[in-house]
């Protein structure tokens, strides 16, 4: 069953419920912000939350579906850009929860190691695109703590989960 | 050679060098910082991108260390409090960066998987405490990025990674 010709560190079952724990996390620092600033709050001219979060939701499930189904659709905000509170946001990112676990579990293992362009414009090896993903929101949710931090508001510890 | 029993994604070498990756985006975070600021500027009662980059110089290599040699010296910035420069700290940042090859390349590929008390503080797998360092580094790196947005300057692009 093991098809890996060298030593690893990581499982599927592992990767996947690291992304999902920062997805947890993720989730609490949404509810932290009050709604308006939400949508309107920013710093140095960079997107509000609610916008980087449409990224991290236009991410997910749409690049999970693509490397499944080896579709390059292009990436596209298109399907969040009507999501008007915060409630509709939470709800989305439960229903995207749900979507990961089906769709990540249906990566071959041998496929982590191949390359897809996903996306039509990432041309890397899948594993390289799901750690970009995980990267890229931990990126993002950190300059959420900073607009919580200025509003005076005070973030969930980093190592939350759950 | 290969001693897991389940099929995993990620090798060793490959761990080393996504973190070492990151890192040479952090580097690039830290010049494009004015000096005065590096030191002093913060939003919202944080800590300046100098203290930040003292915790991860702080837990990069005297973590791999303490994982190496069993050791659960208690985690201490002690070593790296009086840096006064960037100059300084990126001079120790290189340090680090081939000490942080140097250690990680002496954990056994069978120990990635036990449990260690890093710090005496943190039990986990040592896989997992690695990636709580890669993590700990983009959360703080993004924080770092809205420092500069608020400053005026255009971080480097998120994807560099040399």
């Amino acid at each position: 069953m093991n098809t890996v010709s060298v030593p690893q560190v990581i499982s599927p079952e592992h990767l996947l419920k690291h992304w999902q724990g920062h997805r947890a996390l993720t989730r609490h620092v949404i509810e932290a912000f009050p709604e308006k600033d939400f949508f309107e709050f920013s710093i140095g001219g960079m997107r509000p939350f609610s916008k980087l979060v449409s990224e991290l939701l236009a991410i997910g499930v749409p690049a999970l579906k693509g490397i499944v189904n080896r579709d390059e659709q292009p990436y596209s905000e298109a399907a969040v850009e009507n999501l008007a509170t915060k409630a509709a946001y939470l709800q989305k990112w439960d229903e995207a929860t749900s979507e990961i676990n089906q769709y990540f579990k249906q990566i071959p293992i041998e496929d982590f190691e191949k390359t897809f362009n996903l996306f039509g414009q990432y041309e890397f090896p899948i594993i390289e695109n799901i750690f970009y993903f995980i990267d890229n929101e931990i990126h993002h949710r950190g300059q959420g703590y900073v607009y919580l931090r200025a509003l005076g508001i005070t973030p969930p510890f980093f190592w939350t989960r759950a």
